[in-house]
């Protein structure tokens, strides 16, 4: 992996640092942000497109359309990855859970803290 | 990397694969499998759950407890995996997706395709 | 009950009444109507907020605030009118259908049909 | 109207009364009835339902089946009314906010407060 590459990985990594950059407590500008936005205004804000994102991932799926599943699930993943931040949470948590319960735990390499 | 790792990112690529595995014609069994049993049953089976697990992911947040918050995002991608293995998706291309949409995508090497 | 009083039953039926002006065939203008907007615009839009309220209705539980608990059932269960009334259903059905599976049909009169 | 019909209002009051008998103080068996099982579990175990319920209304709404959506919506509001029965709340006072909504509420007598 060259300076000029990320895998997968790293970028559910970098939105987390991100993230991290538009809490209140750092700075965050939520007149500048979407996701800082989303950060001042508190839980309710974020944890509410969940459950709305959520919806709109089940009808995209209802009806089909490969484009609009990937996006509606991007947004989904998204407004987790504000959650998990406004928790002092990482991405890289959720992915340990799943590698252990899918077995693969074993071949996992610091997955569940943040990266260096 | 060594071959006794895995980055991220080939977490979620390893349990696309092995969902594959668990599709009716690829010969997933659904009285040994979860998830074969979910994909043999068709998309509303999942398409419910996203819709529950993302109701326990607000209900985890409303709570505050880390445990159960890392856990239900689990659950909830989860089933994003194997809805996305249903319409012949690839979880690359949803991080492709949240990457493009971050201006990460300049630095994105093939996440938008199955890794080799 | 005299003319000027209206039961619960018929708040719904009202509701339903009214909604059944604001769809697009019968002369609903979508700049003037919330629900006339949501009828032209078709299911995905008021799906959405059922999804949508369903989730603001587990928060304000979760709050405990009988207020909110209230405000945000009427919100989910006028959506749930709306999407009824795009598909020609009247709230009377779904009563009828809770009064069927609580063992109360046998005392229903004409629930599962217009009012007069 | 005789003693021997039910308005569909009544059916709203009658479940929530039923329900009101099923809870754990009041000597609900949860063993003997779903409603008594899910008071007593707590407000997780029909919030959870609440939120899978949405996301199946909202199925039966995409495939356009009028049978499954009245189902599914009755399905919906029962779990709504649980979740009021355990916050000391009346389905009464969902209608009256709707009629308030609706400018209906001059013409609301009652609809507030339990039935006699």
């Amino acid at each position: 992996m060259t300076d000029q590459t990320l895998s997968a990985a790293d970028i559910l990594a970098r939105i987390a640092d991100t993230l991290e950059t538009r809490r209140p407590e750092n700075g965050g500008d939520p007149t500048a942000s979407y996701s800082a936005k989303l950060l001042a205004k508190g839980p309710d804000s974020f944890l509410k497109k969940i459950g709305e994102e959520a919806t709109e991932l089940v009808m995209a799926a209802k009806d089909g359309v490969p484009d609009r599943i990937v996006s509606e699930t991007a947004d989904l993943w998204f407004h987790c990855l504000v959650a998990l931040t406004h928790f002092n949470l990482r991405p890289e948590a959720v992915l340990a859970e799943l590698a252990r319960r899918e077995g693969l735990s074993g071949l996992v390499e610091k997955a569940s803290r943040p990266q260096d």
